[in-house]
């Protein structure tokens, strides 16, 4: 009898010290974690995400903290994968999980720019060119009208000098934010691309024809001079997208769920 | 019992208000709107229409009407959301659902040219290219002998200056008609492109196969000087081709009924 | 009773008539036919062939017959659409069936070529390029060595002026074959390509590999000057490959069935 | 009584010669085989692979003797497929089944390379140009940061004149093992190329990757002079993805069992 309600009061314990974990965490948006999983998968589905790469969302009621999986390809991510953390970058409640060595990305987007709710990280193939040569990214159709405040290239080699690459702690995310500015997209030399968001299906949209953007203006490029859109038919442009950006979310969520 | 009779009689009104709306729209062709659900689910799966773009077809017996969706991706149309257009381009009954900004462009093709059955609008990829250079889009073998007379580009700022590119209302949709004036396809400079047909599969053979051409030239153009068809020949295969639509047409239904 | 027995004599009438009509078709070969369907299929699911394009096989028993689809998209052929053609290209037990308008590709080329029991037409696109310009299509790897002996390029034009660039007749076939001559393979300007086999699995392998070679010849020219095959380089990877044809069969055959 | 007795010792003798044979093979490694079952499949999915090429990985207990599939389309390949070959190309215990006529590939490396566990020989389509003109392959991003020490070219021409391109012999396989010195990767000239690794993860992940740095590279090289990454950074890069190389192989793993 003795020993049954020991271990009754052992579970108790266990489980105190797990409200004692949880009560740090902020409750869950359950729209947002689901909405977030969805774009996990979108990206992989359309290739702009491979078994690399990352998506988060800032916390609807509690902007000084974002939800990004822990560290596994983005295609596989389930609800019970997301994990929030705050601007520093860290965990608030990591369960000793791994977390993405780039989460310093998102960490000090979010810091800067308090407009953004959602960022893409990717190595899309077809911007990756456009981060190694001269070449501005610039928009092609009226698709990618985001692109036409233009399209800055972040240079690790310019703050850390020879790196692995990766944006591994917040100085580095500090200075891709700064690059960033208020543009809806960085390019990354010799690594890929960051796009931002207002919304979660915003940010997949940008990620999404950043990569067509880019794949058409390398082709037209072979064909002569190209007629860009102008800056103002590119604002006009994306506003009128920013409208119609939730017609094509419902295309690609129906696509995963098959 | 007087409440219930009450209760009838407002069903009814409703009903007679419903009749009264529905007195205006013409006997829905069944085949028709079954080809048009299909047209969109093929342009989706042959790649030509992303989450954007549209398909329509005149009315089989009221030539100042047309079919087409509610502002909805195509690839997930289904027979309910195909909506009655009159050549105004506004919707016959439109039950406060919503509608594609551009449906314009259809309503003035189809009033120009009386012997357009269908029409479609898409931003397939290799096409765009060729609207933004200086490049003419030609038939390099006999599938698109349909472009043997020329390829027009409409050029939205001609007519309005800095706009959204979108065609948004009657006068840039019949800007756009006069552009295309009697050829198969249209090409529109930072946007996408316009195809028609005698019917739907005509039109759909049309915006697939323009798709094709602008990839094989484009390639073709990195080898050399290219030999395309003659004048002659491209009416004559056009001619050919124009017998056997139904033999992929077959076939894309087919694999969208997967 | 009469009428009874009446009806009973005009059906045995019409069997006989269909009896004297199939016997004038040489026994089926069952293998051929199935092997005849899955290239076919393959040739759709490895995009060589589209909703257009053909595969025909030589009678295994009788040389001066072969197996030809009725006229439809081959990626919908069944065993039930095979029909028996002479070496005049027109149909041995027709019953009023489509037949393919270049039925004389095939028999024109088994007329002249004893050796070759197996013919692919098809528009695959990255040889359509090379049909076009100037460049010689030749083997950049050992896959292609069967195109070490020279790639010819049927010019219709030279033979009939402008048409709708179809080989709609024996005259037109025998042209073909003739350019054709002893190659593995030849291209059709402005409309596609024949690619010839003693067996189905090499014949389907060769219109596979052709259009591989072609995209990765246009490919490696935009990085220079390229390092082919030497002749004898090619012919000794033809031969090799051709001893392991059923690899890939078994595989392109095991993706079908799915 | 006796005949049956005779048929029973039959048996024995068959199974005693069985286990003779059987003796001389080292015990199989149960997660070695299901790894490279897996990563046959998965190097066909990802198009790495496709009738042909072959992937193989070193015994995990026994260092001179290797597991490589009988002669077949790798897409296709299942654990009873495996084989074990000693360091002279010869299989352990051949049943007579068809061997790939050029495992000389894998025995010449593993006899040169301790450090290496598996190996990839593909004809990946992005790699062929490599092969065949003089531009280097060099580390676009992050990713191939494994490039980053050279890419070298077998030419079998130096070493034996005119062939059929195989490696069809143990002279031939040493040496493509001398031109793949300590590297990662090597291109065969006019065939396609081989990737090396310290488990069959990074050997997989190398030849995926591979072929992704010659498609980016080659886009590229169109846009202009490439900022390719610089040796420090290339080594940081690979030994930074080394540790994150399951997280890929999870991924693809799951794509196969779909």
């Amino acid at each position: 009898m003795k020993k049954l309600n020991a271990s009754r009061s052992n579970k108790n314990a266990n489980k105190s010290a797990g409200k004692a974990r949880l009560a740090k965490r902020t409750p869950a948006d359950k729209q947002t974690i689901e909405d977030l999983v969805a774009a996990n998968r979108i990206l992989y589905a359309q290739s702009v995400l491979d078994g690399y790469g990352h998506v988060s969302a800032r916390h609807d009621t509690n902007p000084d903290r974002f939800w990004l999986s822990r560290g596994m390809a983005p295609g596989l991510v389930t609800a019970g994968d997301i994990m929030e953390f705050d601007l520093s970058g860290e965990p608030v409640d990591g369960q000793g999980r791994l977390t993405y060595a780039e989460r310093f990305i998102h960490s000090e987007i979010y810091r800067r720019r308090s407009d953004v709710k959602a960022i893409v990280h990717s190595h899309s193939p077809a911007v990756i060119p456009f981060g190694v040569t001269s070449v501005p990214l610039r928009p092609i159709f009226h698709m990618s009208g985001f692109l036409g405040t233009g399209v800055p290239i972040f240079e690790i080699r310019e703050t850390a000098g020879d790196t692995d690459m990766l944006v591994r702690n917040p100085a580095l995310g500090a200075a891709l934010a700064l690059c960033l500015s208020d543009k809806s997209a960085t390019l990354m030399r010799g690594h890929g691309s960051v796009a931002v968001g207002t919304s979660l299906p915003q940010a997949v949209f940008r990620a999404i024809y950043l990569e067509v953007n880019a794949r058409l203006q390398s082709e037209a490029m072979k064909l002569g001079s190209i007629n860009f859109l102008t800056p103002t038919e590119a604002k006009l442009a994306a506003a009128g997208n920013d409208m119609h950006v939730l017609r094509p979310w419902m295309l690609w969520k129906h696509e995963i769920a098959k």
